[in-house]
């Protein structure tokens, strides 16, 4: 049985949105609840198609951005932050958004690669702990040349150089005796692997153990690689106890700098992994430890702290008559009325306020005094004297309306955007425990109008 | 600077599945941790390759139907379940895998129709919050004849039957001064929406206020369809006290029944979401609710109690050389060898235990003692005597090799099998506080081989 008439698919071939314009903060500004992220203006109908892929659209992008932004708060600026979540992204291609977004929240790279193809995102990943495991041991490796970095000389055996510089720093006085035997099948993997890539030598030392193995296994195969002129990238630790192995793997390193005289070497690249998140990394700074660049994943793209954001589309007018939804829950009511979001910046360079008005209300002044009030809450009130005034929404999709249209940034100018805007708020609304609230609020007449509607709309409920 | 040769691309562009053989436990059914949910057989390099991908499919799908199956376990089979998680779902498209695995874990619509039209998923929903208010009164209506439900008769003015029942609802002995006006804008959009759709009359009744306006709005246009001969569908709660609005509303419209004669009004359906979850419905259930119906979505598809499950790929076997990945927890110590995987069941018919055996060892034989022993623990051991044995790794891509391949059921068949072995387990495995954990075991021999590889593989230690 047909649920509803032709007609209508006939009128869904026949639309486009030639008649909606579309107005958005945009893509990287810090935004706060109650502003609206976007503006959508045209026939209800039309409009109401394009709800839940826009809502689809914001939601995810948004939660994501702010997850990577939060873990780069936590990590501090100097620290790498990769972005290793693709396996456990919701969906088959929710790793694609989350690469994108924790890149635009700060992130400096993926081991997404599809995700560096399509949006010229650094790619940065290891081998994997299958790559060692399938390793029996050296007699693997048949083609053992590796030519010098200057193409001046070539080392015939690389893996007999390997060898004899894991014997020398098991016979060096200062580690003698801290490990034994190291797994064959790890080391032959580390070698191959530096056959293949002298320059980007990166090993993945926690297959077997790491301070008994892989980090001496490292440190022979970087060594020797030292030898032909190469410069060997690092380690990445991605079990155990971060922070224990993170100093003890350093101090390992400076022993190799002192004991063979290898400048730079206690300086090595250190990354780590595991289940990272914020609480992990803060709780890492807390103890002390040696880690140069963090790979997050789960918690990152899964946004595992809150996973989903509550953005929600609400109709505010219609043919000129605004429209308000109440709620039970006041924080559920919406703001009714085409409006103007401003942000107001202090003398300092903060931003102060967001203030929302009416379409056709005057937009606040440089220097002049404005009453901001809060959107429910009578008694909540402040007057601002903005020394630098911002429109919000900005026309992204004018339709056929005269409207001039913003060009779109590219994803690294947004990301520039999103680590700026974030650098410009006041600390204590950035803390990551007890933050001061940023202040929402609205013009003095949106305000009585909002209450007069309110008044209106609402039955008078009696208590029994 | 290329980072790598062009002869990688040229053997990308060469390799394809042939040499590869996919087994996989079949999708529906329950799983445990250790168990293999798929084995991949073939050329290390083009297995590599695979990883991402298969994780990627298999860990969000499992999750979410995991998801649907706790929440259809609290709500109880005699709800009807309706996923609403679009515009939640992480990245553009994690609600078409919401929507499809939701369904499989045992939902019963969704409100996807993206969702609906590819897998055939029944499609359920209601009218939006902006349909209400983008009403301001009954004026704007202008079609208002309804033929009825035979087609014997038209009704010129259906929005003045629905004024007049509305009159007789207030004025009703049992119902006076229980609500006052009721909100136009409402009422304007529930009588619009059951002139359009006479047979599906489904209301959200909250956007002002339920008890005082959506009810009783939505019961005078029922009562209008029933005079018509139409039987309207429910209401729609999606916010406030759920437990006490929809026992009030199941209240009201008994009153309805009784006052005006219309048998089964009673009965009408009553459909409850909002930010709806396992431990919500859980409460609702314990408090006491008249609610035939839970929409769910955020909770549901982002599986915001545990937003990733952590699934990894693992080299067992290399060259007939079984590989083990050691790791300081145990938990993520892999099982070596390739791998045959059994369900054994009892008398009683349910599983009692799954256990994995070496590719060559003789199967578990329905009648004869076996010992199954913890993959890690060695006191932990039992002697099962089978009465059922199901093999769980089945072929579903061959390769070239002649092993016959599983057909792929549909999804309706696969959410029955789902529904069928959540059935199949004993009750104290599936409770929700403090479930007995399932067993998974290994054979003796297995067992022997993977500590006697691990004591190979693992440096000793020393306590220093």
């Amino acid at each position: 049985m047909p649920t509803c008439e032709d007609g209508f698919f006939e009128y869904l071939s026949s639309i486009d949105c030639s008649d909606v314009e579309v107005y958005a903060i945009p893509e990287g500004y810090v935004v706060f609840p109650k502003v609206p992220l976007m503006r959508i203006e045209g026939p209800v109908a039309v409009i109401q198609l394009l709800e839940t892929p826009f809502l689809s659209l914001v939601n995810y992008a948004s939660l994501v951005t702010t997850n990577a932004a939060r873990h780069r708060l936590v990590a501090g600026k100097s620290k790498n932050l990769l972005e290793f979540g693709l396996r456990r992204a919701q969906g088959p291609d929710g790793g694609i958004s989350a690469s994108r977004y924790s890149y635009m929240g700060g992130f400096d790279a993926t081991s997404n690669v599809a995700a560096g193809r399509l949006f010229g995102i650094p790619i940065r990943g290891t081998h994997s702990h299958a790559f060692v495991s399938s390793f029996m041991g050296l007699d693997e490796i048949t083609d053992k040349a590796l030519t010098s970095s200057d193409g001046s000389s070539k080392c015939e055996d690389f893996v007999s150089l390997v060898q004899n510089w894991l014997i020398k720093i098991q016979d060096s006085s200062s580690l003698r005796g801290t490990f034994g035997e190291t797994s064959q099948s790890e080391l032959a993997a580390f070698t191959s692997y530096a056959l293949a890539f002298p320059n980007s030598f990166l090993a993945l030392v926690d297959t077997y153990d790491v301070m008994r193995s892989g980090v001496p296994n490292f440190c022979a195969v970087a060594l020797a690689l030292n030898d032909m002129g190469y410069k060997a990238v690092g380690i990445r630790l991605d079990s155990g106890d971060l922070a224990y192995l993170s100093v003890e793997t350093r101090k390992f390193f400076h022993v190799i700098e002192k004991d063979f005289g290898v400048v730079g070497f206690g300086k090595m690249n250190i990354t780590a992994s595991n289940d990272l998140n914020e609480e992990t990394i803060d709780a890492l700074n807390k103890q002390g430890h040696e880690v140069d660049a963090f790979g997050i994943g789960t918690y990152l793209v899964t946004c595992y702290a809150q996973a989903a954001l509550g953005c929600v589309f609400k109709l505010v007018e219609i043919n000129k008559q605004p429209r308000i939804k109440l709620s039970e829950d006041v924080t559920k009511v919406s703001i009714p009325c085409k409006k103007k979001c401003y942000r107001l910046y202090g003398k300092e360079g903060y931003p102060l306020v967001d203030i929302m008005t009416g379409e056709d209300e005057p937009g606040p002044k440089i220097g002049e005094r404005l009453l901001c009030r809060h959107p429910f809450i009578e008694s909540k009130r402040a007057y601002v004297v903005p020394q630098h005034v911002e429109e919000l929404l900005r026309c992204y999709w004018p339709g056929n309306s005269s409207t001039s249209r913003q060009e779109l940034p590219s994803l690294h100018e947004t990301r520039s955007r999103c680590i700026q805007h974030l650098e410009r708020m006041r600390p204590d609304h950035m803390r990551r425990l007890n933050p001061t609230p940023y202040k929402v609020s609205v013009s003095a007449k949106l305000y009585d109008f909002i209450h007069f509607l309110w008044l209106n709309e609402a039955p008078v409920g009696e208590l029994q």
